[in-house]
């Protein structure tokens, strides 16, 4: 078949089968809000902001925003391969982690290659694969909503080709973790034909100790580690994240990318960002203090929600997604988008503990009209 | 062939021809400079720099930088829909010009695809093709330093598969112009299996009358136009292009991107500079003064150039352009890359007209120690 006619077949099949991804712009909102009254509890942001000193960091970049980026990337990745203990040819840089699992999809398609992920896990994967001919297998999350590794293990090893393994850990959207030492012992016994994907974008905000990173592989040509600076770094808008891979790997990966992916003001925030020691530890503090607020709403009312190990909550609701996302934005809530097979369930962004209190007003309201 | 093997194929392969590819980090600096000595005449960067009304627009969207882009998005698709008379479905946004190039390289890969394109010409087309199986067919400029549209026509007919033409216009490095009209001769005459990627970076410095858009083909869905923001707009550091194209094209362009390939604040930036009514004239009169002061000074020098048509000048040196790039450098001056096979020509960007006027001092300081 020739590229162009499965990129049709591709589209085809998209289009049937992508029913559950919903973009932004399908999110209403009531049209009698006040301005700045909606509650952004939607897309994992950090509600603090911009860190002040990304944000002064920025404002000296404005001179050099009609120049090239140029040390300023040589900058961050040394920053960033010191931050890891790796060397600068192991990350590559991403226009948000987006793009870096764009990149990877890219880079390990084969004619016979098969894609295995969680399901529900974060939509850009399946996305990104669309145009290519992957087989993809979609393996529901386990009782712990982990990623089930031992059904996603069989279905990587039955591949006919190579496979790609993609591991959203915490995952996005139910917040649950994946032990990492039942990560790692998949990692060390598996064939160089099996290639991991670990999406790690909600990294800095788990705190659990059975919980750490796999940059620990990077000497391994079939280890891919996405991070990011849109979720603890509150940088979603400006569009940074990176990837740590062997370097002959990543050599691979930035085939597909341009050589300035990254924008100055990004890069500059970025730098500024990872310098801002106390960063971290407030947009933490921050998160444990309306999450807080939430659990203890959720807990009275009685309706469930997964452990979360991120800055979003996946809790039960009652009756239909649709018609709950309906009503809050007509209350001026924005909350997550639909992640089937979860439809009843909710996945709620923390925001600013004032954010979490009128929230938790407008939840109680729903309550006492039978709405959850 | 794996794709994997013809990826490492594809790797050693452009190991070893890209020999032309220089990078950025490749140029040389002088140590003994002052910080700000260095005149940037190697990137063809508009030296004004960002337009007031993108500055106060970045800084009025800083609070928002912590959000994924939403309606600043939607805002400029609409107005670059409005801009060229066409549907916002026309319309893909690229992280930069060269992810439109870099999408519709991947986009139109097939086994079989022969890729046209003229020598020398601007180096991205190539780098992003070097993972995919295109058989590469480099076309000589004519003896216009235009593109030779007769043989890349023969080229492109002559393929096995189908053919992607890139045509650069005007040309980067030469900025010589292909007069519009041949090559709307041949796209209305060509058939479907022949792709063209027009891309129009320099569009709004040329003022000649023989030069109009490739945008008036958008219903065909094998014409697909690249512009930027990186040069007049002032905006190279902050990343952005877009694509025009037919829908269904610009719908395939779009499933090798990720949906916020654009960041928020070169949106708002972007938007505001469009309606900046003084940027275009007063970007191009200072790029016509920095154009007349080297003009003179090269016509009294003895020094050949090509007729520009652009914020860049290709102009004879004599001597090796290495050996020139590095005392340039040595003096405070970035020149461009080295452009194989044109290595008896240096491809100066056009800076301020006091910059220009310090340049024609170096200039004339080699002339007197026998440097060119």
């Amino acid at each position: 078949m020739e590229r162009r006619d499965f990129l049709k077949a591709g589209l085809a099949l998209g289009a049937a089968a992508g029913g559950g991804i919903v973009t932004l712009a399908n999110a209403k909102t009531a049209p009698d809000l006040r301005p700045g009254e909606t509650l952004r509890l939607n897309s994992n942001e950090n509600p603090l902001g911009l860190s002040p000193a990304a944000r002064r960091a920025i404002l000296d970049g404005l001179d050099e925003a009609n120049r090239y980026p140029r040390d300023s990337r040589v900058q961050l990745i040394e920053a960033l391969a010191a931050l890891h203990g790796v060397e600068p040819e192991n990350i590559v840089l991403g226009n948000g982690s987006t793009e870096v699992l764009q990149m990877s999809v890219q880079a390990l398609a084969t004619p016979r290659s098969r894609l295995v992920l969680a399901d529900p896990t974060f939509e850009d994967v399946p996305w990104y694969a669309l145009p290519f001919p992957y087989e993809l297998v979609r393996v529901p999350l386990d009782g712990r909503f982990a990623h089930d590794l031992e059904a996603m293990r069989r279905a990587a090893s039955s591949a006919a080709g190579p496979a790609l393994v993609y591991i959203c850990n915490p995952n996005n959207p139910t917040g649950t973790l994946t032990p990492s030492a039942e990560i790692d012992d998949w990692i060390e016994a598996a064939p160089e034909t099996v290639s991991f994907l670990v999406d790690e974008a909600y990294f800095e905000y788990c705190e659990d100790p059975a919980y750490w990173s796999c940059v620990k592989w990077v000497d391994k040509p079939n280890v891919i580690v996405a991070r990011s600076f849109s979720k603890i770094y509150g940088m979603a808008g400006i569009r940074l994240g990176y990837g740590v891979a062997h370097d002959e790997t990543a050599g691979r990966l930035r085939q597909f990318i341009g050589k300035n992916n990254a924008n100055h003001l990004v890069l500059v925030a970025a730098l500024a960002a990872l310098n801002d020691e106390g960063l971290i530890p407030r947009s933490r503090a921050a998160n444990a203090e309306g999450m807080n607020i939430l659990h203890r709403a959720l807990d009275e009312l009685g309706l469930e929600y997964l452990p979360s190990h991120t800055n979003f909550v996946m809790h039960r609701i009652r009756g239909e997604l649709d018609t709950y996302r309906e009503r809050m934005a007509a209350h001026g809530v924005r909350v997550g988008r639909p992640f089937p097979p979860m439809l009843d369930y909710n996945r709620l962004s923390i925001g600013l503990p004032e954010e979490m209190s009128r929230f938790v007003e407008v939840l109680r309201e729903f309550r006492s009209a039978g709405w959850v």
